[in-house]
């Protein structure tokens, strides 16, 4: 308590007093995220608000000086409790770092805080007849710093690539102090290694991101969604394998099953067709003269492939109101019970039908409910478990399950993660499909880019 | 030289004997690549040709041994010395390990091994109705495992990125000899660190790799190239800027400077008109049904900036003469001079006339002769200069040149290379592009994977 109160009033002298949270209310709002877990094992002992490179390198030096640990935080939405505090710390508040800097037409690029909302960019860009594509679920409050960190993806993997694909450039304050620069602003870099790409995805845990800088594209023409039912699930994956076939590059592949289906329908009423085992979600982008030639394409296909009943979209209403039911799947099953937790396991796409059955069957198996939505172009899903955390055995049995689906993506060739992040939630069974050697170079690089480890310490490995 | 033959001795025992070359006419061969450079420094002890990763294994302990380098061969195409053998080592060469082990249409992957010739696999690949965009100028030669070791690009990278957007798994034999496998087939992964992402441009100098998993996608419809003369190469680049306007995204968005039309058309007549101060080359593609409304706003666009002549490609040998002579380039630039080198300079887009412009001004100050063909929408230049190596004063103004075309590009916030990598020739020159934290935990990296320095090293940094 000693050593806090001291850790505290260096933070408060070094850097403006207001900008140090520390009380007791205070602190638990910080101490945990968008994750739901089920308790919360520790505190941060401050909460620092930052609004510069020398901000950040202050709160470093007392960190580094105290061996406390330093988490970042943008808006809290990450799902894995990649911001939470079970070793205390300091956490670092990026939300007054929310500056768009510039949207450069003429390159491309936008270079941003990493504050900076993900939906604000998207915004921004647009005026400029340009395109972010990343558009995590969560957009409207997520930022760009933790879509960074967590590695973000979204519906429109498919065809357009994650956060990675869009980081031209990032400036980094390392664990000691010493800022560090990726690359520039030029769209390829073959010059020296790609330390850029070694930061996305990294948690917080390699350094502490302040600027990057973004590469934008034209902006498509237009858009189209088109929504399939189908009354099996490996129906729905073969038609997908159909589409592609024919050449056409969706934007978005997503898929809802039976439960999820029918939870959106029961709490927020979409018109949804609640006695089919699955619905595909296709959106094609592209110019006006070749967008219904598309959606034709997709339809026939669709037909072809058994689907029982096919909407598309006609206007921005029709476009928005397919999307909202896909979105509010993780709300709706929040109505279910008083908890409820969603995953990320992705596997090569030949393998999704056998990990949604055999994540039904585990979950059946357990007397779990489990909504599914996820990706089917990108191989991914994302069970939505509806669950109260003060029921033991419901509890035991949950955390039974999720070992099993885990042990279930392993052997199906899959990762823990697509575009979620591995926190301190997952870190237990990261080992399940990452090996030994590559897990042992990478604690060998966070030692060198963090000796002292306090950066996210014990997040991923 | 004893211990030269004890090495030899100790391959030729382990590995097939006749694998093992280790004559001087044969060591001589494996010396240089296809960089042009003035002198072969030294030899390599031997090559080795492996057919696996046992082999690879065996020739890294006997490497760990005598402490001495190996450098990976694809094809040997790279034009930076980034198989060069100033050191002397052992020289593997990957052309026997060259097989397409998978086409997996459903899960739209290549697996390979490094050996693959680019072109090879884009002519697999399109069997399936599946595209693989990376598309260096030397793809009929040149491999996957080069490919992935400089971090190629090639005229498709304004749309569709370089190499390493298409990677998704590695197998990598480490210095130690462990094998480190980065991620799955998969085409997201956000579990643990981005190691393959850090094998990508490494040049061989982190680890061997010997298998890749490459991301194919759905292959366009139909393409189509339009030509277009400027008399000013800034009106060309204010022509790129207001397509890019317009919502269209081409392929690609290359260029020829004067001097490259007029070597070019005095080899290889292809009709290209050599009045003109440059041309630009714009590749479109995408759908039938939009592909002559997205041929249509080029060309208009072209015309209201300042374009003084205009062709397109209205069948496959229109396209194939239009995209030949720009290929042609280098070819034409070697036969004015015994020697020609090319350069890979990459800078923001909006900054491009004035390193056009600046390199122009250095080589005639220095009196060279320059065709300079690149990537106006990336921003990238390959000056090629024709020089007589015989000429000791001519050399050094050469190196003079290069020197200030370097420095040029870091005022301008550019890098030394886009898609060609550092290797040996441009290694004295990065810290004027990279900064020297960054170099300093790149050399950290190096150390921690290849504590002995043996994978090609003094390539790089």
């Amino acid at each position: 308590m000693l050593t806090n109160n001291r850790l505290i009033n260096e933070l408060k002298k070094n850097l403006t007093p207001d900008n140090v949270l520390s009380t007791i209310e205070e602190r638990y709002v910080y101490a945990q995220d968008a994750t739901n877990t089920r308790e919360i094992k520790n505190l941060p002992d401050a909460v620092v608000f930052v609004d510069s490179i020398e901000d950040i390198q202050k709160v470093l030096a007392t960190a580094n000086k105290y061996k406390t640990p330093v988490i970042c935080r943008g808006a809290g939405t990450n799902v894995v409790g990649a911001c939470s505090t079970e070793h205390g710390g300091i956490v670092l508040n990026f939300s007054r770092m929310n500056k768009i800097l510039e949207i450069n037409p003429e390159n491309m690029t936008a270079r941003v805080q990493p504050g900076v909302i993900v939906g604000e960019l998207q915004k921004e860009a647009e005026k400029f007849g340009l395109y972010y594509p990343p558009d995590p679920s969560n957009l409207a409050v997520s930022t760009i710093g933790g879509s960074i960190a967590q590695s973000s993806g979204g519906a429109r993997t498919f065809k357009y690539g994650t956060t990675k694909d869009y980081v031209l450039d990032l400036l980094v304050v390392m664990a000691n102090g010493e800022v560090l620069k990726t690359g520039s602003n030029t769209i390829k870099n073959a010059t020296g290694y790609n330390l850029g790409s070694l930061f996305i995805g990294s948690e917080g845990t390699l350094g502490i991101i302040t600027e990057a800088t973004l590469k934008l594209i034209p902006q498509p023409e237009c858009k189209k969604v088109i929504m399939a039912y189908f009354d099996r699930i490996d129906e729905a994956v073969k038609a997908v394998n159909s589409i592609i076939e024919q050449r056409i590059y969706p934007t978005t592949l997503d898929f809802m099953d039976k439960n999820a289906l029918q939870t959106v329908e029961k709490f927020y009423p979409s018109g949804l067709l609640c006695d089919k085992d699955a619905a595909l979600i296709i959106e094609v982008d592209g110019f006006k003269a070749a967008i219904d030639y598309q959606k034709d394409i997709v339809v026939s296909i669709l037909q072809e492939c058994k689907a029982s009943a096919i909407q598309y979209s006609n206007n921005e209403e029709d476009y928005n109101r397919i999307w909202t039911a896909r979105r509010s799947s993780m709300g709706a099953c929040a109505k279910l019970k008083p908890n409820v937790t969603t995953d990320d396991m992705i596997v090569p796409r030949a393998k999704l039908p056998e990990l949604i059955t055999g994540t039904r069957a585990i979950c059946e198996k357990y007397g779990l409910t489990v909504c599914m939505v996820g990706h089917v172009g990108d191989g991914s899903i994302h069970p939505q478990i509806p669950i109260d955390y003060r029921d033991e055995d419901e509890y035991s049995r949950y955390k039974k399950a999720k070992s099993e689906m885990y042990e279930l993506t392993a052997k199906l060739g899959g990762l823990l993660s697509g575009e979620h992040g591995v926190g301190a939630a997952k870190r237990p069974y990261i080992s399940k499909v990452v090996n030994s050697t590559s897990l042992d170079y990478m604690r060998q690089i966070k030692k060198i880019f963090d000796p002292n480890n306090i950066l996210n310490p014990y997040k991923i490995f």
